[in-house]
C-alpha cells in the first residue's frame, strides 16, 4: 500500500477537502469543515476558561516588520506571499486585465506567515504598566507560508489555525503560560481527538523562529511517522524588544514585557486522518465527529418505509434529546449498501440499520465504524445503548493508538541499530545525543530523522551519542516526521 | 458636535477596534471581537437552521478568474491587493530584506475581494447533476477591498464578513434563496441588533458586479443617513455561464446552474454603533453585548468588601444559571464612579451597585443603560428581574430607533422640497423617479444622494420624476448614505 495515495484517496473520498485552482492551497468543503468546527469549538472554549479573549490583527504585514526580529525574518522570509500592487486595469493593448504599474506600493506587504510582528506592533499601544498585564489573547485566522511541496491539510500554503499571543510581566510567568498551553493542547488531542501526544521541547534546530524555548506535542501516525501536532512557544523578550514594548512595573522600574504564542492549525485534521483510519475509509472520534450516527432504512415499498419512518423519528427524537448528532439517510438515489459503504468512508462512528422484520422483532442493528462490528440490538432504550456506545468507540480509538505508539518507541543503542531501526520499524526511536546542533543536522542528513523532542521530565541517564560516541545526559526522541 | 468624529471616539474609546500599523486596517480588539463572536453564532445558528453548511475556498484568487465576468471585474479590479512575488531575500547592497525578483509569480494572485469566481470554479467540479442541487454554502472569512478613504469597521481594506455562495437547478429556487437570506438578514437585525431595516431592492446603478438582482436592508443611522446593512444577490447564470458551470436536468438536458450570493459584514458593528449609542458612550442590545451586567461593589475596608463579596457570589451565581453574561468588577485600581463612567461607555446594558448599607437594608441599585434610569430594588428575586429588565432594554431599544426611522421616511413632491429635505432633516425621502440610471447619476452628483432601495411590495402610484418630470410609476427611497 501506497500511504501518501492512501491519504489522498481518504481526504478526497471522504468529503474532507479538495484541491483548488491556486497552487498549494486547498477548498475545506463541508465535511471537513464541520469537523474543524468542532475542534475549534471544543478548543475555544478550553482557551476561554483558561482567560483567553479573542481578537483579530491585521493579515498584512508591512515589510520591515517581519525584519525586526533577526531570526524570525530568517525563518519566514523565503516562502510568504508579497502583496506589491494595489490596483489591476484594463490593458491599453487589450490583453485583458493587468496590474496596474501606477499603483505600486511604497511599502510591501506580506500576508501573514503567523502574526508575532504585527501584534507585538500592537501590544505596544496596550501595555503602559504592570496593571495592563498579563495580556492574555488568541485569535482564530488564515495565514499563508508558500510551501514548495504540498499535501492536503498537512502542508499547504493557506492554512487555518488559532495563535495565541500573550504578554507578561516576569519570566515565570511567561514560560507558565506557554507551559499552560501545552498542556491544554495535550489534553485536547487526547480527550477529543483519541490522539495519545508526548509532551517535550524541541532541540535549537527544531525551535520556532524568534523563541527561546519551543514546547510541542509530538504524535505517531500508523506509517511509523511522527507528526507535530502543536506548539508552545516562550519567546522571551525578544519581540518586546524588537518593538519597543516596555513597562512600569510595580517597583517603577522601566522593563521589556515577556511573551508568548501558540498555536494549531488545519494541519491537525491531517493527523486525525492518518492516526485512526483504515483501508475502508476515515474513522472520525465521536467528540468530534459531525455525523456521529447514521440510520439506514431499509424496505421495500412505500408501506414498509412509512412504518420503518416512524420507528426511526422516535429514535431520533431519542438521540438528539441526548445531544448525539444524528442523520437518517432515507434518499431514494442509493441502495442501502451502497449507503453503508459511503458512511464507512466518511467514518460515521455508529450506523443503525433498521427494516420491516427487524420493526416487527423489535430490534435494530448497530455497527460500529471502528471494529466493524455489528450487533442486533433491542430496540428499546437503544438511545442510551448508542450514547454509550460512542464514549465506548472514543476510549477504544484512544486505547488502540496508544498501544501502537507506546509499541513504536524503541531505544537504539548504536549506529547501526539506529537506521535498521528507522527502516525497518519506525516510530519513536529513542538515543542519546551529544546535543549540539551539528550532530543533529548530520543525523538528519543521514537518515532524514529529526529530534522529534526532548519529552518533559526526561529521565536523566549518562550514555554516549550515537553518531559521535560522546557523553550525554539523557535519551531524546527521534523519528521521521510529516 | 462632529459627528464622524463622536463614531471614531465611540470605537476607540469603547475598546472595540484601533487603528493599525497598515493603511486602512484595523484591528479589532477584544471587547469588539466578542461582540462580533456573539452576531457570528447568532447569524451562524440561522444559517444552519435554514439548510446551510460551512466551507473554506482560498483566500487568493487568480487574475484571470476575475475576468471571466465582465460586470464583476470592472467592480472589483480597480481596489484589490495584488500578490506578484512569493519570496523575500536579503538585499545583496545590504539594503535589509527586499523582494526576490526571481520569485515572481507567473499569474498574480487577488487577495479575495469576495468568493464568486474561485467557489463557481470550484462548483464546476461538485455539480454534475440535479442530483448535486442545490448546494447550499457559508463562508466566514476575510476579505480585502482596497478603498481609498477607511472608516473604522465602516469601510476598512480588510474586513471580516461571511459570504453564502449557493446554486439551484431553477431561476424560481434560486430567487426565493436570496428572498430568504434577505428575511434571514432583516430577522437577524431587528431581532438582535434592535436595527430596523427596510427590505427592497437596489437600481441598476448600486446593484453588485455580476448580479441580476441585489436585494438589501437598509438603516438609518442618527445623524439621518443611510446604511446598507447586508445584501443578497439573485446572480441569475451569468457565474455558471462564465464558469462553464451546467448541471444534467431531471428531462436529461445539460442547463446552466443559477445562484445567489448574499454576505453581511463587520460592517453590521459600525451601525450597531451609529444607531444607539449617546455622547456617554455605546449603547449595546442585551442579546449580543458581550457583557450584559456589571456588578460594582461599594465599601470601605476589607471587611465591608468580604460581606459585598459574599452577597454578590449568590446573585452572580443565579445571574449565570439563567444564562446572563456578568462581570463582577471588585478591581481596586478606580473609584466607583470612574467604574460607572467606564462601563456606561462600554455600553453593557444594565449597572448594579451594591454596598454595606444596601445589604442591611436588603437592596441593590439598578442602573439601565439605554434611559439612564436608576432604581433600588429589592435584593430577592433581583436575578429574575434584570432577565426581564434585559429583555425591555433590547425591546426599548428597538422601539426608539424605529420611531426614529420612521419619522424620517418623507415625501418630496418637487425638487426643491428634496434638496431642502437633505440638507435639514435628512433620513429616507420617497420620491418619484423615471426609473433611469441617467437621472439617479445626475441626483447623485448633485446632492449625493443615491437610491437606497425601492421597497419590497412597494406602493404603485402614478407620478413625477422629481428631477427630469417623467412620468413614474413609484416612490424610491433616497438618502445620503454611508
Amino acid at each position: 500500500m501506497d500511504y501518501s495515495q492512501w491519504y489522498n484517496d481518504l481526504v478526497l473520498k471522504g468529503g474532507l477537502a479538495d484541491y483548488s485552482a491556486v497552487r498549494g492551497c486547498m477548498v475545506i468543503k463541508p465535511y471537513g469543515f464541520a469537523l474543524w468546527e468542532n475542534m475549534q469549538s471544543a478548543l475555544d472554549k478550553m482557551f476561554k476558561d483558561t482567560g483567553h479573549v479573542n481578537a483579530y490583527f491585521p493579515l498584512f504585514i508591512p515589510k520591515s516588520f517581519l525584519s525586526k526580529e533577526a531570526a524570525h525574518v530568517e525563518g519566514f522570509a523565503k516562502e510568504c506571499a508579497v502583496v506589491t500592487h494595489y490596483r489591476l486595469k484594463n490593458d491599453p493593448n487589450g490583453g485583458g486585465v493587468v496590474v496596474d504599474p501606477d499603483a505600486k506600493l511604497e511599502e510591501e506587504l506580506i500576508v501573514r506567515p503567523t502574526s508575532e510582528t504585527i501584534i507585538w506592533n500592537t501590544y505596544k499601544d496596550w501595555i503602559q504598566s504592570y496593571r495592563d498585564l498579563p495580556i492574555l489573547v488568541n485569535q482564530w485566522a488564515n495565514v499563508v507560508r508558500w510551501e514548495m511541496r504540498t499535501r492536503l491539510f498537512l502542508r499547504t500554503a493557506e492554512f487555518l489555525w488559532q495563535e495565541g499571543h500573550t504578554a507578561h510581566a516576569t519570566k515565570e510567568e511567561a514560560v507558565a503560560e506557554a507551559e499552560k498551553m501545552l498542556d491544554v493542547y495535550a489534553t485536547f488531542a487526547e480527550e477529543f481527538m483519541a490522539l495519545p501526544v508526548i509532551k517535550g521541547i524541541k532541540s535549537a534546530n527544531e525551535r520556532f523562529a524568534g523563541a527561546e524555548e519551543t514546547y510541542c506535542i509530538e504524535a505517531l501516525m500508523q506509517d511509523g511517522k511522527a507528526l507535530q501536532a502543536g506548539t508552545s512557544h516562550f519567546l522571551g523578550q525578544n519581540f518586546a524588544k524588537a518593538f519597543d514594548v516596555k513597562f512600569l512595573s510595580k517597583e517603577n522600574q522601566l522593563e521589556y514585557v515577556w511573551a508568548t504564542s501558540w498555536g494549531v492549525s488545519t494541519r491537525l485534521i491531517g493527523a486525525l486522518v492518518m492516526a485512526h483510519s483504515d483501508d475502508d475509509g476515515l474513522v472520525l472520534p465521536p467528540k468530534i465527529a459531525p455525523l456521529q450516527v447514521v440510520i439506514v432504512p431499509i424496505f421495500k415499498g412505500a408501506e414498509q418505509k412509512a412504518v420503518v419512518d416512524e420507528k426511526v423519528k422516535h429514535i431520533i427524537e431519542d438521540l438528539k434529546n441526548i445531544g448525539v448528532r444524528v442523520k437518517y439517510d432515507d434518499s431514494d438515489n442509493a441502495r442501502p449498501g451502497w449507503k453503508f459503504a459511503e458512511y464507512e468512508m466518511k467514518g460515521v462512528p455508529v450506523r443503525l440499520a433498521i427494516g420491516a422484520r427487524d420493526i416487527e422483532n423489535n430490534v435494530i442493528e448497530v455497527a460500529r465504524r471502528d471494529t466493524k462490528e455489528k450487533k442486533s440490538m433491542n430496540m428499546d432504550g437503544i438511545a442510551q445503548y448508542v450514547d454509550g456506545l460512542l464514549l465506548d468507540i472514543q476510549n477504544n480509538l484512544f486505547t488502540k493508538a496508544k498501544e501502537y505508539r507506546d509499541g513504536h518507541i524503541t531505544n537504539a543503542d548504536s549506529w547501526e541499530e539506529f537506521e535498521t531501526l528507522l527502516d525497518t520499524k519506525a516510530g519513536f526511536i529513542a538515543a542519546h545525543w551529544d546535543g549540539t546542533s551539528e550532530t543533529e543536522e548530520a543525523i538528519k542528513e543521514k537518515t532524514k530523522a529529526t529530534i522529534r523532542c526532548i519529552p518533559l521530565g526526561n529521565k536523566q541517564e549518562e550514555g554516549k551519542c550515537i553518531l559521535t560516541g560522546k557523553p550525554s545526559v539523557q535519551r531524546v526522541l527521534f523519528a521521521r516526521a510529516y
